[in-house]
């Protein structure tokens, strides 16, 4: 445990990933968001719309981490499970939610609530609701786990609502140095003296390919500004040396 | 275990996809290859670059799985821990392979082999190597592990490379199906009788929103391409019957 320290764990839940049908945007977005305001996200993990899977995932992922934001499964459908099985993980009931389904009811006309759109508002015993300003239907928040929806515009506006409300850590800054065209091997010697004479920081080399050519980046991150220009110029000093 | 069944899971090996800095696009990827060729994805993972959570990851999925497909972390730089964190989860030994030695020599010369880069030919004792005609550094595979690179087109190579070897289950077929215009809630209740209907399928329904409005779709997957047509047709008649 990290003084200032606040981790978390994204698990993606739908098949629809896995058979690589539709590509997860929202891991990415959750992350990068999530590090903004000073929150590590130290796990993904993508598993089908299978109840003991999710649940088996959601208990592993919560005793370790702060956080647990997870994406999919709370619509209408047969396959929308993932209520039911944070209620299981959690040992808690689950039943219909009188503010859920007020909510519901803001969109969708009495008639029109047939009983597949109220299972929307089955909701675990003890959970907050997770405002969805667009479609209505909520998300919720019970413990340490946040359970969003899967299209992206709707969870991104589920995270707007949560954010203010979770435990922020020191928020974690970073450089990023281009290896002037340098291929790995010619600085990763000296790149591992820099990990070492700054242990406080992560240091990371990231190889790409760009028509054909090394366009390679080491990024560093740490929680202290100072700490982190004086490795960052020493690291570009090294580079200039093997240029 | 269902017959003709053949299951794999990917972990992806980098702190820089859980900082939200890089875009993971290889998972998505390698999914997307294997059910063309019959092997279903069950899970994906996303780990940093510590060894303790790679090879916990590792062992876990490598268990449950016929196939692991690992990306990243077996280049030169002190971060790229990857290929021994693998033998350590199946306990065994490693040391520079003269296979892959001599691979890397087709691309660095000799005077430029330096310490970092003859790291990426430290191979588990046991595995078999996996060809990376881009750039010569190999991954490898050993029991039901495959060990492959972080960046893409070097991964796409080696997914080449090893999939004449591999496996394959029954190929799984699929239809989409546009719910016409139609919001969940409206066919819910249809579908899931479907479901019960075709129990040997796996029936979702995948919402999207494209220009504010509804524009979701539903996907029957299975093995046998008679069921899959029946159940595509009564999918059909029940849309047209609500629209």
């Amino acid at each position: 445990m990290v003084e200032g320290r606040v981790t978390a764990a994204v698990l993606v839940i739908g098949d629809e990933i896995l058979s690589g049908r539709t590509r997860d945007a929202n891991s990415h977005y959750i992350a990068h968001y999530l590090l903004q305001i000073g929150i590590e996200t130290r796990e993904i993990r993508v598993v089908p719309d299978v109840e003991e899977e999710i649940v088996a995932a959601l208990n592993a992922l919560r005793s370790r981490y702060d956080y647990v934001f997870t994406t999919g499964g709370i619509g209408p459908t047969h396959d929308d499970i993932t209520a039911d099985a944070v209620a299981k993980a959690f040992g808690v009931g689950i039943s219909e939610d009188p503010r859920a389904l007020a909510l519901l009811l803001e969109r969708i006309k009495p008639e029109d609530l047939n009983a597949a759109r109220r299972r929307m508002a089955r909701i675990p015993d003890g959970a907050e609701l997770v405002a969805n300003p667009i479609s209505k239907a909520p998300g919720f928040w019970i413990g340490n786990v946040v359970v969003m929806a899967g299209v992206p515009a709707v969870m991104q506006v589920m995270l707007d609502d949560v954010a203010p409300k979770l435990a922020h850590g020191v928020k974690i800054l970073s450089e990023t140095i281009d290896a002037l065209g340098l291929p790995e091997g010619a600085y990763a010697a000296g790149l591992m003296d820099l990990a070492k004479a700054f242990p406080q920081l992560s240091i990371g080399s990231y190889p790409s390919l760009r028509e054909g050519k090394f366009f390679n980046q080491i990024v560093l991150r740490g929680r202290d500004g100072d700490v982190l220009a004086a490795a960052a110029e020493r690291t570009r000093a090294m580079l200039r040396g093997l240029d």
